[in-house]
């Protein structure tokens, strides 16, 4: 029977409480069955054969990176980055880890990027210039928002490549070529690579839509012939495989969109991710169409837009843009302001409008602020916040599901169908989703008749074996743990340095200064305290005090043997005062003796 | 124009940003403008008045708390906690601010409670008691809880009665007696104050079910009653006011768990909260239907559902309850598991099943584990992990919408509607619930034709003033500033105490110590340097060096008139260090420089 905890009698909501050292699982929520490295190598390997696998994607929404691998050529599709989850404090975002391709790195022939989104190319300063600085190919929004990304970053210099849509790149044995899909953001494609053991697809994140909003339809008929051909696996996007139907048209989404805008009595404040190109393009062109004019906030808003002007994504008259400044200039009924900060971000262009601390914008009564409503994890209460903040200023808020990233986005159970119909690819591998969502992915697939030899799980690096007649998901893997950048630190935070930030947060500490007589090992004055994050020392007096009495007593007391040994008198201050701090306070504070020998 | 921010390019997902000293909001997102201190009182003031006050619920979900006062009497309804919000690591709960009975505590008269769910019923402990220890007046599930907790807590003894929803108090001035009304615990009840001025009604948590599973119909005819005698004011559940129509009955919630119960496969593993009473009698008459046998695991869900069976609530046969030993006695198709744990927690039952770690039962093929799907925000990625590993031993997940806490339990806009008709209270208060929420609830009102000075949207401790004739919500507030429970400390975590949690949990924290002389201020030997939760020290000795030696140099170089302030040399070497690491690392450790006079 579990017993009560009185310490914590509601489930810790915030950071998960720390691992103990050694156990704190690198993925998932307890340390998973690790596939063993096999013994001897698949029998699939005296013969030539592909190696493939997905270094990032596979257990996480985020990292999405996959190499693939036959004699001495590499390539990588996609560079991506995953954010940090509850229990990473002060983690800024994790890599892909290509351990796998040291001593390798003149191998690599290049990277292909099946999109411009953070989680497809944020990898990519870090990264690249480690594994051989191959050439990166990308089509030309996605380009273009990388090469931004290389200036804001100072990193060392990349060779980019931007390609059409249309081109065939020889690297090595592979030859890729790109297939056009739908997604949120122009240039999203899935990449063909015919292999010497047949041809693989990947889909990068993709939809159908039959009438997208200023793109085309997918290529249904360059789709067919390649299904007609012969492929031998597809590896497919899962974010939204455990989804009934068919995943929303843009074009659906841009009438709701020109409704709200049209209704609306005043000023309209769009806050979206800027990443959502394919929405922002329609915000623009529906203003347009309205007779409004558009001010764009934020950074990347300005950025990614003034990238699809130059490109001719986004075509519109000159007069439509106008600065946040001029705002004032017009009547509340022909604005719309589009920015940056749906998910409550502190320092983004809509917080700082509701808070006041916009060089120029402030709410004001009729004002109609569009939400994307599906909130990242983790930013439900800061966007709450906002809310309240805009609410209380006069303005309507209204959410506005389909504008969401990953409502929008994703191909759905039946489009998954369409696209195995289509392809009958004679491996399936559902990748880009936690695990439960790769099973979901490859439930769609049995149901059409796939059989589970043919349907690949992987976990992250993974290696898939590929011959001219056989596949294999092998037990091998190749090393995936977190790589954390931090600030300018890539791969410097350790899972120790973590648990310390999680101790510490949880907590707070208090650092023990003790001198002692170098020769004899008593103690010289008294014991100074410090803590920070603990209790407020000067409403806690009497605490203080009596550990202060106790560390004198832990070091007069100690074994004489032991004296001239700090560390143990160290470890017996640590435990003492721990012990004494628990049944005080019933918490754990980081404990740092600090031993001065005098 | 926004300038790009390389060391967070992407919005910071975790902890937010700690707030510099004394701008942290305490309550909202930002800085909210304070309702000012009254020049003088308001008029109603000098007839015989009654002051309410919300002490908590207005600006967040939790710590519900509402006081009323006329004269010498004092009375409370509710008195719940709050969960903490993402910056305040380790804080357990947060706990209604009494202040402004300080010194009146002799007229507290009592405290009722609507029902057991914690955000009523979970500050009681620590509150109670300094509050003159009234009498705690509660229907007896809530009674049962309120008991059980108290066992737990070892705080001091209440004065708890147990009431009938019969019963009539009277408490001073105010007779207060209670409304049955429908929520997903039984024993919820609406309650009835009788004022000098009029009628006050508090929902607490409530919906309209016009065929509840084992309870009954709300009293729909006493409501129309007491809304014919007149009601000066209602004040009134905010939770789902946004959402459109009729809340779900729990009946119909009943007949789709039945579904998914008869066709499950194997055993049905199904994951909720324990104060999900209503649905947790639903799963164990189901169960008891279907012929299967059930398993309770977690100790508040056995503690509530022996609460439950000894007040009656639930009834079956002594045979359907098996303890979890026993469950493989059985064959998988006749077999419920019960059990806590559908947030992910770490320690709750279902995760420990997941895991391996419960002690004696382990997920199996064929299994189908239910979850309830609405996440509480801060829980989601606990949640993916949990299903991710779920899913890896084979078991299908399900998610069940309508068994959620928020989904099924809280009147809806057209309930709202039915109970505004039939109450048509002259002034309406929404409370429980953020702003945005209050706001949407006052809606409701506007449109069916209460004007904006008969209804109240207030803020957390803002005074309402109720005479016979007129009402007004003034602008005085009284503290409600958070109350933090972490262990054993109620209320001695400050703001200060929280930023330094945060500061230490985003960069981690470098202890300086150095030694000088007492007379000349020279330094003694070299600076020691520790670190914990910055970067990895061993591999970044080089780092290290650098510090020590700029340590040695600021002591060495300092202005030799302030040689003998330590406080002078502490300051410099924070800066100085602070720099010098920003710099290198673009992080920002506490740097805590420990100066030892020798």
């Amino acid at each position: 029977m579990q017993k009560p905890q009185p310490r914590r009698p509601f489930p810790g909501r915030r950071m998960r409480k720390p691992f103990p050292p050694g156990q704190r699982p690198l993925r998932g929520g307890a340390p998973r069955p690790q596939a063993e490295q096999k013994q001897g190598p698949s029998p699939l390997a005296s013969s030539p054969h592909l190696r493939v696998m997905v270094l990032g994607g596979c257990e996480e929404v985020g990292r999405n990176c996959t190499l693939l691998e036959y004699g001495n050529d590499i390539i990588f599709i996609d560079m991506g980055l995953q954010f940090p989850e509850e229990d990473m404090p002060g983690v800024d975002y994790i890599i892909p880890n290509t351990t796998y391709v040291k001593g390798k790195e003149k191998n690599v022939r290049g990277v292909i990027i099946t999109h411009g989104h953070y989680d497809h190319i944020g990898g990519i300063p870090h990264v690249v210039p480690n594994i051989g600085n191959p050439p990166v190919y990308a089509l030309p929004v996605a380009a273009g928002i990388i090469k931004k990304r290389q200036q804001d970053f100072h990193t060392r210099p990349i060779n980019l490549k931007s390609a059409k849509v249309t081109d065939v790149l020889r690297l090595g044995v592979f030859q890729v070529s790109f297939l056009h899909i739908n997604h949120n953001i122009p240039d999203s494609v899935a990449v063909v690579i015919e292999t010497p053991v047949g041809a693989l697809i990947h889909t990068g994140d993709w939809k159908f839509d039959f009438h997208p909003a200023g793109d085309q339809m997918p290529d249904f008929h360059r789709i067919a012939e390649i299904g007609q051909k012969g492929v031998l696996a597809l590896f497919g996007d899962s974010t939204n495989a455990n989804k009934p139907g068919h995943q929303i048209s843009e074009k659906v989404i841009g009438e709701e969109l020109e409704g709200i805008i049209e209704k609306a009595p005043g000023r309209v404040i769009i806050g979206t991710f800027a990443s959502l190109l394919s929405r922002v393009k329609q915000v623009i062109e529906i203003s347009e169409k309205l007779g409004r004019k558009i001010a764009l906030n934020g950074y990347s808003m300005k950025t990614n837009v003034e990238i699809a002007k130059e490109l001719g994504y986004i075509k519109c008259h000159r007069t439509t843009f106008i600065t946040p400044e001029q705002v004032d200039h017009y009547p509340p009924e022909k604005i719309v302001i589009c920015c940056t900060g749906a998910q409550g971000e502190r320092n983004a262009a809509l917080n700082r409008i509701a808070n006041n601390e916009h060089p120029s914008l402030r709410i004001q009564p009729d004002d109609t602020v569009v939400f994307s409503s599906s909130i990242v994890p983790g930013n439900e209460q800061a966007v709450q916040r906002l809310k309240d903040t805009l609410c209380r200023k006069g303005a309507r808020i209204l959410n506005y599901e389909m504008m969401d990233v990953h409502a929008g986005g994703h191909a759905k159970k039946e489009d998954i169908k369409l696209l195995l119909a289509l392809l009958r690819p004679k491996y399936y591998v559902p990748i880009e989703g936690n695990h439960f969502l790769l099973r979901e992915n490859a439930q769609v697939a049995y149901e059409m008749g796939w059989n589970k030899e043919h349907v690949f799980v992987p976990d992250n690096g993974q290696v898939m074996l590929f011959t001219k007649e056989h596949a294999e998901l092998t037990k091998e893997k190749v090393p995936t743990d977190y790589v954390f950048v931090d600030g300018l630190g890539v791969g410097d935070i350790s899972e120790v340095v973590l648990r310390d930030r999680q101790v510490l947060a949880e907590d707070g500490m208090v650092v023990i200064v003790v001198q002692i007589d170098e020769k004899t090992g008593s103690l010289v004055g008294s014991p100074d305290i410090i803590s920070r994050g603990f209790i407020f020392m000067k409403e806690n007096k009497e605490i203080i005090e009596e550990v202060r009495h106790r560390v004198k007593k832990t070091v007069v007391d100690k074994d004489p043997k032991s004296a001239a040994d700090p560390n143990y008198i160290r470890n017996q201050i640590r435990a003492e005062i721990g012990k004494f701090l628990f049944q005080k306070t019933e918490r754990r504070p980081m404990i740092l003796p600090v031993l001065i020998e005098v």
